[in-house]
């Protein structure tokens, strides 16, 4: 039971979907947020590169509930999935990812414990593998936002389905139809 | 100078102005998520105390640039004034605000160590000071959205100017237009 009475049934509504349909107002512009950094085209980085980095900062806050979720919108948009994220959640230098991609996640690693973690030398690492400015820039949002998404969901006391399997159904509304489009008006 | 090229003079768009303006499409969905948690009414808690919320958070995570700001907008919003905002940075339980805000600041320094942080009890304590659901929400997610913009305006290593008039200015400007109007549209 979350903190709150979010005035819902959160078996059905679980983690950030209880919130944001108890505070519309800024539910919106939760999803607005999501949907501009991890999926908008065109970009240089892949949605499920960026969602990558979502799961690998959720997963270092410990928040469940994103975690498993962002690693199943990751796992749904990589080659080869759900694999490939355990990999780079249990350790960022051995996995098989490239050297830019691996970078900018030092980087979000950084900014997950402050902002003020992201160095100089952190940042010409990336470049030197061929990040450009905006990835940097997003990168760092990313992992800022995520700061704020998982502490919103676990701050409230919201509830996490246990399991792979419930998350693969939310991956798919995701994938096919982006953030912010509730199950009853597909 | 920031860790990327963003475009401008950081002097002229110092802290978080510097990136919104690199990247106007995160940039207002920022204003918009500032502007519906820490001045949209009617609301239980004015725009002085959600702003209150917002310089405790970022003192604590050190952001100069958003403490600053914050301090200067929650000032600007309460009597009396930065008196009052920095003996709340200093120490929240001697600083002399009601109990319900003063169990509000305990739940938002808890966000911002990990959402996980936060216990029933501190909930039950704001409950018992007579905070309301939507008041325990919004201080959870004004201090999760701080975690975001602190670590946003941190991790790009962004210009922060010093001593407390760089910031009257813009507070002046916060309190009259809002988030989101840029200094050359008034």
């Amino acid at each position: 039971m979350a903190h709150i009475d979010l005035g819902l049934d959160e078996t059905q509504f679980p983690g950030i979907s209880g919130p944001m349909r108890y505070r519309p107002e800024t539910g919106s512009v939760l999803n607005d947020l999501a949907e501009v950094l991890l999926r908008k085209q065109p970009h240089p980085l892949t949605p499920g590169e960026r969602e990558l980095i979502a799961a690998y900062v959720s997963g270092l806050n410990e928040c469940n509930f994103c975690c498993s979720s962002h690693s199943a919108f990751a796992a749904a948009q990589l080659e080869p999935g759900m694999e490939l994220v355990k990999q780079v959640r249990a350790d960022v230098d051995s996995a098989p990812i490239s050297p830019k991609l691996r970078a900018l996640l030092h980087i979000a690693g950084a900014v997950q414990e402050s902002g003020r973690k992201v160095t100089p030398d952190l940042v010409a690492a990336a470049r030197a593998e061929g990040a450009v400015d905006l990835e940097i820039h997003d990168t760092v949002l990313i992992a800022a936002a995520f700061c704020m998404f998982n502490r919103y969901v676990d701050g409230l006391g919201t509830f996490a389905p246990e399991g792979e399997e419930a998350y693969a159904g939310i991956a798919q509304r995701i994938v096919e139809h982006g953030y912010g489009v509730p199950e009853e008006r597909l």
